[in-house]
């Protein structure tokens, strides 16, 4: 049961996308598994990948024909990550790729492959191939929340999110679907996020804008630690919304980029709302350090402590381990005596020691809450850093145990 | 339960070193908890500690305590890591070397404090120095057992080695104890480990034999990745054998040497056999790379993925995760075409995806064991490097989800 969690909002429909979901059958026979996402001419798309070294095949594929064409489809399986298998893996998304474009009569370039799953095992290719006409048929430009459905693994809910703006008169909508839960720890990419306006971007402008968006969302959350092979997320512009081309800075570029990094940041915190056995969604903000860098190690180092996830699942305020692991950090030099922490509102830490004041049952009240934020102030800089992150619960490792039962 | 835990056995007395242990009622009344340890006149005496940024108050003392004078005593307590506790913390470690200077007749900068157990709260000076003078009338050469027991918190057997063996004539004795079993990843330093033998070495050449035992054995395991604020290792050379003083390299320091490198080995995987919850204990052996750190790199971020130890815990080769994990290891260039993975004598991924002949019923067989060794080998250099952890379970969950209440 995600933290917070909603239902799916009303994900409006983007002029030139147009979705279709199935079930090909990949893992069990009653669970959409199988989305094929079309583009009108002239869309416009960028991404950015997982920079796991051993990326799956499916990645590699849609680096290559996304730098040589134009592309117009999409197509994600979930159930199998096509990750780990070597050169057949590629032979295998290139032939689902050929049997999608044939079926739309363009050019096997034009498509790029997305799955999410397990990794390792050989990828059910015939099983994918014969699903993809009903996926094909599907499509439609209402098809989102059906999308966001299949595309799910371990995930327990549906991650979706989506925007209507006035930019220069014009209406201009932006809409977004994710998925997520475990082996997240985004590196430079995300897990598979797809996110579609109806603006004008030029290529250059696109990347610059989902490469900012992507920085403070995808890339500040963490689950486990564990950078997938298959991550990718993909904004495209479809340019029908009558807004005139951005090619530049400016105002109408700003516009558009906050509104694709508040859909991000809605997307990436779902995820980890959705983290494989969360109860809690902990927002841990390191400030006044001498250096974005550090700030940041500071942050995961606290994010990816089980024995502070652990102690957040108990609600048990063990600032000591938050401590600890702030202190194990690698960052040089680190003075005890001007560092505080915070919790929510509630000083846990300063003057070298345990906060004057700071009581067991004020601490008990913030962390009975579901959303905490581990305040860390290093008192030696003016840069800042951001991270979400979830706790260690039993059902975490009953999830992962379980995995492939 | 401990993986292949066997009795704790013989710890032979070292001449020249006596252990008193009692019951102080620091967390629970009938529970051997305070240790102190008399070394005679002229024992040499080295020691390695954390290097988390925030080390406890016991360890700011006995760092400067040892560098200012031969020790004589060392006092023990668990239950408490006066960690955290400011320079309150550091006035409570020096009130218990000063009680127990004067039980002794000596400075007190003869006495070194060690604490472990939880972190951050008020230190419990009191109870600490109402029980020394039991634990002080304990004393005797045949306290190791005791002592090994009187040390633990969260572990559920206690840890010590012994071995007696002949150089150039002399009978000489090595006896060692150790605990730990969370918050294990020593880096320089270890949890809290007291090692003696009655052999003479210099100060110099105590340290080096010390540095270089470690290296190779408590900085090489991993439960967790969390690096206490109270880790440290002591090596007591009494100089009681009548094996002249070794003052340099040569036969005779190099077999001392490797007696004490076996006594940390065994103490090290003692603590992993011994970790939070675990099940299986995992031997990570990275082979052929370019450098040291490469290895170590690719092995500690193997033994810190979650999901490859919740893999381990359901005996599942899932080897997809192994592969991930190398994969995000941050080491540039890795050709997974040249790479090969094995569990045990099973290879499991070569030739760039899972190994020609692999069958999941091989990877189970290997699974199903206790203790299991995954190599890596990169293929591109002469390095190596080798670490030990263990899985991750419910228990761990259990363990550290509890440990306050």
């Amino acid at each position: 049961m995600a933290v917070g969690s909603t239902e799916l909002p009303v994900l409006h429909p983007v002029e030139g996308v147009r979705l279709g979901t199935t079930c090909a059958g990949i893992k069990s026979p009653d669970r959409h598994d199988l989305v094929v996402i079309a583009l009108d001419d002239d869309a416009c798309v960028a991404g950015v990948f997982t920079q796991n070294a051993f990326c799956a095949a499916p990645v590699t594929v849609t680096k290559q024909h996304l730098s040589t064409a134009a592309p117009k489809l999409f197509v994600i399986n979930t159930g199998h990550a096509n990750a780990g298998t070597g050169q057949q893996g590629v032979k295998d998304a290139l032939a689902v790729c050929t049997a999608l474009a044939s079926l739309h009569d363009c050019a096997v370039n034009e498509v790029l492959p997305f799955s999410t799953g397990v990794i390792g095992e050989n990828y059910p290719v015939d099983t994918v191939k014969i699903g993809l006409p009903g996926a094909y048929a599907a499509l439609n430009t209402q098809g989102w929340q059906d999308a966001a459905n299949g595309i799910l693994t371990t995930d327990t809910m549906a991650k979706g999110q989506s925007e209507k703006i006035i930019i220069d008169g014009h209406e201009v909508t932006i809409t977004g679907i994710a998925k997520g839960s475990g082996m997240i720890r985004p590196d430079m990419a995300t897990m598979l996020a797809f996110i579609a306006t109806d603006a004008a971007v030029s290529s250059k402008m696109l990347k610059k804008c989902l490469s900012n968006a992507v920085a403070n969302s995808f890339n500040r959350i963490t689950v486990d630690g564990d950078t997938s092979t298959n991550d990718a997320c993909m904004l495209i512009a479809t340019g029908k919304s009558g807004l005139p081309l951005i090619e530049s800075e400016g105002d109408t570029y700003q516009r558009l980029c906050d509104a694709v990094s508040r859909i991000c940041e809605y997307l990436a915190l779902a995820i980890i709302r959705d983290g494989e056995g969360a109860t809690k969604l902990i927002k841990i903000d390191v400030q006044e350090g001498k250096s974005e860098q550090e700030c940041k190690d500071v942050a995961y180092t606290i994010a990816h402590s089980p024995l502070v996830k652990t102690a957040f699942f108990a609600a048990d305020p063990n600032w000591g381990r938050i401590l600890a692991a702030v202190g194990r950090s690698g960052v040089t030099d680190l003075d005890l005596n001007i560092l505080t922490i915070f919790l929510n509102d509630v000083c846990i830490v300063s003057e070298g020691g345990r906060a004057p004041g700071y009581t067991e049952a004020a601490g008990q009240q913030v962390m009975d809450q579901d959303e905490i934020t581990i305040k860390v102030s290093l008192g030696r800089g003016l840069y800042s850093a951001c991270v979400w992150t979830c706790d260690l619960s039993y059902d975490y490792v009953k999830i992962n145990a379980e995995y492939r039962t």
